[in-house]
């Protein structure tokens, strides 16, 4: 008997990529083609659905090859129905009935979730995770997400768990996007870096580079701090230490609560490397209860841009 | 055919409670006997396996008619091994094969995990958060301890789940028995609690009766200062509005990351009742993401004493 197959997808706001899988997790073939969100995203499910039949034609493959099809989307995704609403960056307002259509164009059973869910899934199949059934996946981008993998399931709770961004590190921190006051993500994100550079710089009296890039207006991204962090400017070191200890203690809490074997740390932030481990890890140790302390490890993401397709393929096995 | 009925075991340091279950969780028989804690503890298991032994051949049932027997034990257990070690209140310091012995002593199945896990199961099962698949459970005690239900399995991690009490909620607060500063345990244990009071007594200029007890070194325990609260004395409603804060805080970064349907809270800190639930929920829904703002209610326990025997029944059927 032929193995079966998985196909991955990622819905991205610009690319949606695509991966055929061995039912191990191992990827036979990857392809991408641009999300068009043009007429409020009214082409991304049939262009999907014909960007996968093209590639079965190609391959000479079949709809009965493959188990199935997962995939990771942007938005709000009501992951019994199949549906997606809210999902902005693809012009997404009112409800997409994105399973119904994908089998019906594919005739192969299909799967959704929302995309850091899915990234934690891969993390934990083929990943910095792999091998353990209590991960628990955090994605710094330009907001802060994240996604839970406990005793081998992915945790849902009532609809919404893994909002690690909005952990509270500071209840008199700043105002988030979400309307309360000191979320992780607003010390942690790519932006929440940057305004913590320019708040610490106000009061900041001594030399330094990165001050006067603030000062003369030129961008400031998170990737300058922890560049001029690395070169040892001492405003610079001062913001990557306190956004350490907000992510650190962020961690500590997570670890506490849940004992995961790995916590994991990806997003375009964690380009910053094993510098942005070491510093969460100091933070980590101090606040973690002792016995946590030495059991769950921080982790940088190991898959990258690949961490989508895999984990839609995960979710299609997490289904069967 | 029969139905097969469960054994739960509650095993505490004065007390060890026993229940016969039908396999619904319905109790069907309750009893006690005293925790033989001299000698090292070396008689509580032999005190265990008579009392089963016993009350077996009362109802004239036999080993055949159980699918099982449930504990929960405090000190630090192996679930798989069936064994506990460090539970200093038993006088337990050494390892106890407790699985071995009493599947030996009484023929029957037997599954152990530690008090605090246990008690949320039973909660989980027959309590509060009955008919949910996602509840997390706090114990506010002499010190505070908890549980988490997630996609209804119990979360062990890779061995401390649950440490509730260690979540840090000030990291400039109190230095906490674990060597860390600011765990929730600091704060809103019943012996926080006392902290609290304590410490802001020595600030406080108003007419207080609390502060007065203090002054005078009355014995001030926590239902003393929720007592006065009620009673609308000034320091009182002060500290127990800063344990509101701590634990909603608390609270709301559970329910962002795990999203749980009840938060469900016991223990001797919680006879406090409504008004607790009530002071915690307003700081929950500051804290919280939006959307579980709403979907994550925070609950009192319900079963009491029964918590323990019940939520054993339950780890004999997770375990079947």
């Amino acid at each position: 008997m032929r193995m079966k197959k998985l196909i991955g997808i990622d819905l991205g706001g610009t690319t949606t990529k695509f991966a055929f899988l061995k039912e191990n997790g191992e990827v036979e073939e990857k392809w991408s083609i641009p999300t068009d969100s043009q007429q409020e995203g009214k082409n991304i499910v049939p262009n999907i659905i014909e960007s996968i039949n093209q590639n079965l034609s190609k391959k000479g493959l079949s709809s009965s090859d493959f188990l199935g099809i997962g995939m990771g989307s942007p938005g709000s995704v009501d992951i019994e129905k199949g549906t997606v609403i809210g999902a902005y960056n693809l012009n997404w307002k009112t409800l997409q009935p994105v399973k119904e259509q994908i089998e019906k164009g594919t005739n192969i059973p299909f799967y959704i979730d929302n995309d850091a869910n899915v990234a934690a899934l891969g993390e934990q199949w083929k990943g910095a995770g792999e091998g353990s059934s209590n991960v628990v996946f955090i994605t710094l981008g330009t907001g802060v997400g994240g996604g839970v993998v406990a005793e081998g399931n992915l945790v849902h709770g009532v609809g919404t768990a893994g909002e690690i961004g909005h952990i509270n590190v500071n209840p008199n921190g700043y105002q988030c996007t979400c309307g309360n006051i000191g979320c992780l993500e607003t010390v942690a994100s790519a932006t929440g870096v940057v305004r913590l550079a320019q708040d610490f710089a106000k009061e900041f009296d001594r030399n330094s580079v990165l001050k006067g890039l603030i000062n003369e207006g030129q961008e400031v991204t998170a990737k300058t701090v922890f560049d001029q962090a690395k070169q040892g400017d001492p405003l610079a070191e001062q913001v990557v230490n306190k956004f350490y200890f907000y992510l650190g203690l962020a961690c500590s809490n997570i670890a506490n609560v849940l004992s995961p074997d790995a916590i994991v740390i990806g997003g375009g932030v964690s380009a910053a490397g094993e510098m942005l481990v070491h510093g969460v890890k100091e933070y980590f140790e101090k606040y973690a209860f002792p016995q946590v302390r030495t059991s769950t490890k921080i982790k940088l993401a190991q898959l990258g841009n690949d961490a989508g397709v895999i984990g839609a393929g995960s979710l299609v096995k997490m289904n069967m």
